[in-house]
C-alpha cells in the first residue's frame, strides 16, 4: 500500500470536499471510574484474534496461521532452540488473555493495559519479562489517522505482539524474517526482533511527516495564489494531525531511552546499539515533527495576514468608488431640485431662483466641475498610495 | 448518576441559554490575615458531618451510619483485627475535630488544612500517620465544575477520609468493598484503600475530560457550520474548566509520585505497585487534559479565522453592490439634473442645453451604458475572484 | 482597615472614572552608578523613624513606643531574659541606621540594602544574625498597589524591623502577641516571630489577590454585557498589578525555601515547621497569581472576539440596509431621468422616449419590482444566515 | 553628563520626528570565514589608542596620560609596589596589541576576542591572568543604543582594560580611585577594581532601563488619550532596545556568577563579597528588563485593541448615517420619478398615476414618514447600545 | 564567490519577483520504512565521487585530484609519516563505500548515516574512530538555503570528509593548509584540521546570518515608508530560513559540547583549546540566529499593526465622505421631489404643497443648510481628532 500515489490526486478533489476533516481515530478510555486495578473487560467491538507464529533461527522459519492459542503453542514447543514471535491481531479472544495469564504468568495489570488500548508508550520491566507498548501510527486514504496500540512481551526466546486491527505496518520486518536468512534479524534474536518491530513503527512515523509535509507544500502554493477558506481548514486539519503525532512521538523517544538505559538481561548488548539507532530516529522524527507544528503555525498566521490584505484591498475599492461618486451624485442631485420662481401671470418659470440653471452651457460647466473633482480625488489617491500593492 | 446522560440533550437547549457560564465552584481562602497557624474555624455554612463506618477483613463487612464520633469509635473499637475506613462527610461538627486532635492525636496544623478547603494535593508524613489531600472533581448538570477537597488521614489499620459535601464519587469503592470479597481490597488492609480511593478520584477526572472532550468535538463540528457567539463562549467556558483541572490534576501527579518514594511503613510495598499504576493513570490524565486545553486554544483560534472570514464576505458583498450601483445611480442623477434653455419666446424648453435628453432613443442609450458599466465591473471583480470562495 | 468593604462600591462609579489606572507605586534604584558599595543615602523623603519596642516572654508583655533608639535599647535591657521585636517604621533618621552599624554590629552592605528599597527578597546569613528582606503589598483605595520593602534582621531574641511607611499590615501579629498568652507566638521566641511577621505578609498577598480576583469576574460579568473600552481598560489593569504581584511572590517563594534548608542556628527547628506551612501558603499564593494572570489573559481574548463580533454586526447592518436600498434608489433614480422628446409643433412631451413613464399603471409596477427585489435580497441575506447570531 | 536631562524635553518633540527610529549600534562579526585562530586584523575605522595610566597604594595616586605604550609601561614600572589600571580607548595601534603579547605574554585568541568586539560576556582563566568581557551599555540623545566591548586583563597587581571608543561610563570609578583614600578601592587591590568597573557598567543598565521605563510611562499615557501611529513605533522602537539589553544582561549574569564560583587565586576572597553584591545588581537588572518587556508587550496589546476599537467606532458612525439616510433617499427618489398620465386631449398631467403627488399635504405626510422611520432606526441602534462607549 | 554582492541588487529586483518564495533545500528521509540497519543504498541522483587527498605535514603538502580510491589510498601510502585529508565529494560511487567498510573497517551503520543525508549533527565515538556529521549551510542566489550533509571521519592522522555536492565553504580552510607553513594547521595533525573544517562551516552561519539580517534592515526601512504585501512575504521568507538554520545550529552545539567532554584519544589537548572556541561561536551563532528569529516576528506584528492602521485610515476616509455626502444627498433628493398641487382651472402648479420651493431665495437657504451640516459633521470629526494621523 503506497500512501503517495492515494493522495496525489486530492489537490484536485479538494474543491469538492465540503468541511474537511482531518480526523485522529484514537482509543479512548471507557471502562467505569473506581473499577478495581488488574480487571480487564474484553471491549465489544474488538475483533476476534488471529494468530501468526514465526519461529526461526539463522537458518530456518516455519510459520503458522492460527486462531488456536493452543496450537500456536504447541507449534513453537516443535523448536525450542529456536527464536519465536507469536503475532496476535485482534484483542477479542478470552481464551487468548488466559494462556497468557496461566500459560505465561503475565501480571493481570499488564492484560488490563493491552486490552485498554490508550497506553502511552512504556517499558515496564517484570523481570521474567519486559512489558512495552508503542503507538502505531497509519494515516488513510481519508487523511484520518489513525492511531493504534501495539504491545509487546519481551521472554527470553520470544516476542509477543498484540494489535487491535488486522492490518499493520510491520510487513517489511515479516519480509526480512523471511528473506535475509544469516541477517542480524535471524541471528540476534528475541531483543533485536523487539528492536525491528519498534524501529519500524517508528520509521512509519517519517513516512506519514513527510506526507504531511508535502500537504503542507501544496498548501502554501495555494495560499500564495489565493488566501481560501479551504486552505485555512486544511491547515487545521494538519496542525491537529501533528499535534496528535507529537503527543505520540515524544513518550516513544523516552521509551527508547529508558530501553537504552535497562539493565534487563533481555535486552542484549548487541540489540542495544540498534536501540541506540532507533532512539537517533526517534529524535529525528521529533525535530521533524516539532518543525511541521512551526510551520503550520506560521501558515495560519500567513493566512490571516493574506485576510487582512484582502479585506483592505475590498475596503480601499469600495472607498474609492464612494468617495468619488456620493459627492458627484450630490451635486447632481442638487441640480435636479425643482425650486422655481414661476410669473405670477405667465406661469412661466424664472431664471432667478436657481440661476445656474439656465446660464448658458452650465450643464456643461457643471459636468466639467465634476471632472475636475474626480481627478482631484483619483490623484489624491494615488498620492496616499492606494492604488499601488 | 451518569453523567453522560445528563448532557446529550444539552446541544439542543443551546439557543435558550442567553449567557452560558462554565463555572468553577472552588473553596477561597476565607480566614483572616495574621491568624496564627493551627487554628482553624468551622466554617458558617459546613454541613454537620455524618459519619460511615466500614470495617472489614477477607470475609467480613460491617457497615454503620451515625452522626456520633464516640459510636463510631466504639464500633471500631468491636473489631479491633480489621481494617476500617471512617468515612466523613461534612465538616461542621465541632465534636468531631476534636476527636481527631484528642483521640487520635492529630496535629492541629493537620485539622486546619482539613477545614481550610482550598489546599493543593499534598502529602504529609506525621509517622504515626499520613496526612493526604485531594481535590475531588465533579462536574454537574449545568456544566458547573465542582472542585471539593478530599483529606485523608492513613493509620495502620484505619483510613479517616473528610469531604465537604454529601455526594461524592466513591460509590464504586463501596461497591468493590461489598462485593469482593477475598479480593485485594479486602486482603490488603488500609493502603490499599486508601489507594483504591484516590485512582477512584482520579478516574473521574477521566470521566470529566472526556465529557469536555465531546463538547469540544461538538462544538467543533458547529462551528464549521457557523461560527456563532455563543459557540465562542463555550469554548471559553471549557477552556476554563480545563484551566481548572489542570491546576488540579499537575499537583496529583506529584503527590502520587511522593506517595511512591515514601518510605514510611504505612504503605505497604504490595500497595506500591498499584500506587504507579495511578501514577500512570494521572499522567495519562494531565496528557488529555493538556490535549484539551490546546484544542480549545485552537478552535479559539479557529473561530477569530472564520470571524475574518466572515467579516471579509460581508464586505465584499457590500463593495460590489455599491461599486455597482452607485456610479449607475450618479449617471441617472446627471440625467435628472433640471438645465434647461427656455425659449424666451415661447417658453419651450430648447433642445441645446441637455442635448443626450433630446436625442433619438437616448434614454435606450444610456441605459445600455449603464449595462456596459455594470458588465465591466462585475467582470473586474470576477476577475479578482471575489466571486469565489 | 477592611480591604473588601472599600471596594464593593467600586462597580457603580466605573463610568465616572475617565481613564482608570491601576498603578504600582514601587521604588526605583535612585542612587548615581559607580557609588562605592556600602554606602547609603538617607532618602530625601524618607519618613523620621518611630520606634515600638515589644519585650515579651510567655508570661510578661511590655511595649514602648518612642523615636529615641537610646531609649529603645534602654527599654529592652531591661528585660535580658525576654525575646524583643524592635519595629522601626521610617527609614529617614541617620541616628537609627548608625546604631545598627555600631551597637548591633551591622555590616554597612546590609543598611545599604535596607535603605535602597526596591531589593528582591531575599536571606543572606551573616552567622551573627540573619538578614531578611520581603516585599509587603498593600492594595489602596484607588486600587493602587503599594509594594513596600520590609526588611528584618533576626538576632538571637530580637527581631528588628524596617519599615518605609507608619502603615502596614501586620497588627495581626501585634494583637496575637498581645491577647495570646502562653501561645506559640510569645513561647517560641523571635525565630517564630520573624515566621509570623513573614507569613502574615504573605496572608495579605491573597487579600490582594482575592480582590483582584472579583474584580475579574465583575469584569467578565460586565463584558459578556457589552465589551465596552472601560473593561478593557480594566483588565490591563489587573494584568499589570498581578504581573507586579508576581514578581514579587516568586522570589518569596525561593527565600522561604531558603529559609527551611538553612543550617543556621537563629532559626530554631521547631519554626522550621511553620516555616514549611508559610512555604506552602508562598506556592498556594503563586498558584493563585497565575492562574488570575492566565484569567486576565483570556478575558483579554475575550474582548477582543466580542470586538471583532460586534464590528461584524455592525457592518452586517450597513450592507444589508445598503445592499437592500442602493439598487432601489439607482432604479427611482432611472425614472426621474428628463429624458423626453417633444412634439416640435404642440410643445407636449412624446411617450415613445421613456415609454415606461406612460403605461397604464407603470408606477405601480416598478414599486412592485422594487418590493420584489427586496424581498429577494432580504431572502438572499437570511439564507446566508446573516439575521441569525 | 546627566542622561535624564537630555530626554525630558524629547516628548514634546514628538510630533516633529517623522519615523523615529530606536536603532542598537552594535558591532557585527567582519572577518571572513575559515581564519585561522588566533590572527586579528586592526579594523579600518578603529581609533588609535590612547592610554591612561592610574598607580595607586591606599595613600598615593599617579596617573599618566599617553600614546606611547612603553612610557605607559615605564610609569607602571617606577612604582612596583602599588595596583596599577592601565586603560586603553581606541584599538587601532598595533603596537599596543604586539606588546600584549610580548610583554604580558597574552594569548593570541585573547587579542582576537579583544578586537573583534562582537563577543558575548565572558570570563576566561589562562592562569596567569583572567580575561573577560562585558558589554557596556550607552544611551545617547537620540536614544541610540551604544553597545560597546569592554574588555579586561587581570594581573595579580594589574587591571589592563580595552574600549573601543574614547567616551564610556566609567567615571565614576575614576573620581572614587582620586579621592576615597584609604577606601577599599585603594586598599584591596587589582581584583576589587575589577570588580568596581564591572559594577559600574551593570549600574548604568539601570540608568537605561529606567531611562527607558520612563519612556514607556510617557507611551502609555499618550496612548490612553489617543492611539497614535507614532505611539506604535516608538513602543516598537523601546522593546528592539530592551531585547538588545537583555541580550547583553544574561550572559553578563552568568559571568558574574562564573566569577563567583572561580578558585583562580587573582580573585581575592575579600572581592568576592562585593563580587556577589553585583551579582545580585545583575538578577535585579535582568528582572527589570524582563518586566519591562512584558510592558512593551502588553502596551502593544493595548494599541492593537485601541485601534480595533476605534474602527469599530469609525463603522458605527458609517453605518448609523447611511443606514438612516439611504432609505429616506430612497423615498424621496421614488416621489421624484416621471410617472405620468397625460390627458390625451388637454395634455394636463392626470394625478391617477402616482396619487400620493397629489393628496392634499402628501408632502407633509412624506416627510412625516420619513422622521418616523429615522426615529426608528435611531431607537433601534440606541436600544443595540450603538450610542454608549 | 561573494555572497554580499549577488544579493546588494536584489532590492531593486523586488517588485519583478512575483511571489518570492524563500526556500529551504534539505536532503528528507526517503527510505522506505522497516529496512533493515546498515543497508545504504546509493541515491539515484547522487553525484560520482571526485577524491582529493591533501598529504601534508610541517613542511610538505602534496595534493592528488583523482576519481579513484585506490589510487588515493597508494597515494596515501607514499606519506606514511604525514597528515592527510581525504576529501570525497560525491557519493554516486559504490567503491567508495565499500572500501571505507573494508579497508577501513567502518561500520555500516556509519556510512548508512553518510549516506542518508539528513542526520542531525551528531558525535559517534567507535574507538577506531570517530564519525561526526554537520550540517553545511549555503545561501546561494535567489535566497534559496542549501543544507547539506558534511560527515567526517576522523583517524589517528586522516580525516575523511564526505560531501554531497562538488561545490562546498571550504576553500578557505584549503588555502590555510596551503598557504601556513609550520602554521597550526599543518603542525597539529587530523583533529586540529577536522576543527578547522567545522570552523569553517559554523563561520559560514555567520555569513548567511548577516546577510539575513541585512535583509531584515532593508525590509523594515521599506515597512516603515509603506506596509506592501511583498514585504510581508519576504518576512515570511526570512523567518522560514532563520527557522531552518535554527534547527542545525542547536544540534552543532550540541555536537561541539560533546567533542569538548570527549576522552577520545583523537582529539588532541592542543587541539580542544580551540574546539572550545568553535563552541563559543556556536554559541553566538545561536545567540545572532534567535535574535533575528525574534526580529522577524516583531517585524510581521509591525506588519499587522500597520496594515490596521491603514484599514483605520481608509474607513475614516470612506466615513467622512459618506457622512457628509449622504444626508446632504438627502436633502436634495427631497426637493428633487414632484409633490404638487394643480389647480383644477388653470392646470398651474400650486406653492402650497412644497412652499418651500417657492420661497424667494429658497435654493439660497437650502444651499446655506447643507454647508452648515457640511460644517457640523466636520467639526465634529476633527473634535473626535479623526483627522490627526
Amino acid at each position: 500500500m503506497d500512501i503517495k500515489d492515494q493522495f496525489t490526486q486530492l489537490p484536485h478533489t479538494l474543491s469538492k470536499l465540503k468541511i474537511p476533516r482531518f480526523r485522529v481515530i484514537q482509543p479512548k478510555r471507557k471502562n467505569p471510574p473506581g473499577q478495581g486495578p488488574g480487571t480487564y473487560y474484553i471491549n465489544d467491538n474488538a475483533l476476534s484474534s488471529k494468530l501468526f507464529v514465526y519461529s526461526y533461527d539463522e537458518e530456518h522459519l516455519d510459520e503458522l496461521q492460527t486462531t488456536s492459542i493452543d496450537e500456536a503453542l504447541q507449534f513453537m514447543a516443535h523448536y525450542p532452540e529456536r527464536s519465536h514471535w507469536l503475532d496476535i491481531k485482534g484483542l477479542g479472544t478470552q481464551e487468548v488473555l488466559n494462556t497468557m495469564q496461566i500459560h505465561f504468568k503475565v501480571n493481570p495489570l499488564v492484560l488490563e493495559d493491552v486490552v485498554n488500548t490508550y497506553q502511552r508508550p512504556k517499558v515496564q520491566d517484570y523481570e521474567d519479562y519486559l512489558f512495552i507498548t508503542s503507538r502505531m501510527l497509519e494515516l488513510d486514504r481519508g487523511l484520518q489517522l489513525k492511531n493504534e496500540q501495539l504491545s509487546f512481551l519481551l521472554f527470553p526466546k520470544l516476542v509477543i505482539s498484540f494489535q487491535e486491527d488486522y492490518d499493520d505496518v510491520l510487513d517489511p520486518v515479516r519480509n526480512r524474517l523471511r528473506k535475509s536468512v544469516k541477517g542480524n534479524i535471524r541471528a540476534l534474536g528475541a531483543s533485536y526482533l523487539l528492536y525491528a518491530l519498534m524501529d519500524t513503527v517508528m520509521d512509519h512515523y517519517f513516512t506519514i511527516a513527510n506526507r504531511l509535509g508535502e500537504e503542507l507544500e501544496m498548501i502554501e502554493d495555494h495560499l500564495y495564489q489565493k488566501p481560501r477558506k479551504l486552505l485555512m481548514y486544511r491547515i487545521q486539519g494538519v496542525k491537529k494531525l501533528v499535534i496528535s503525532m507529537r503527543r505520540a512521538a515524544w513518550p516513544e523517544r523516552d521509551k527508547l531511552n529508558e530501553l537504552l538505559r535497562t539493565n534487563s538481561v533481555l535486552i542484549t548488548e548487541d540489540t542495544k546499539v540498534f536501540i541506540r539507532d532507533a532512539y537517533d530516529h526517534s529524535i529525528q522524527a521529533i525535530d521533524l515533527i516539532e518543525s511541521m507544528k512551526e510551520t503550520a503555525s506560521s501558515l495560519l498566521d500567513l493566512y490571516l495576514s493574506l485576510i487582512s490584505n484582502k479585506m483592505n484591498e475590498v475596503m480601499k475599492t469600495l472607498t474609492i468608488i464612494s468617495a468619488i461618486f456620493i459627492p458627484l451624485t450630490f451635486i447632481a442631485g442638487v441640480y435636479g431640485m425643482n425650486f422655481q420662481r414661476q410669473d405670477p401671470v405667465t406661469g412661466k418659470v424664472l431664471a432667478n431662483n436657481m440661476p445656474e440653471l439656465y446660464i448658458h452651457n452650465g450643464y456643461l460647466y457643471v459636468l466639467g466641475g465634476m471632472l475636475l473633482i474626480a481627478i482631484f480625488q483619483i490623484w489624491y489617491f494615488a498620492k496616499r498610495g492606494w492604488f499601488r500593492d
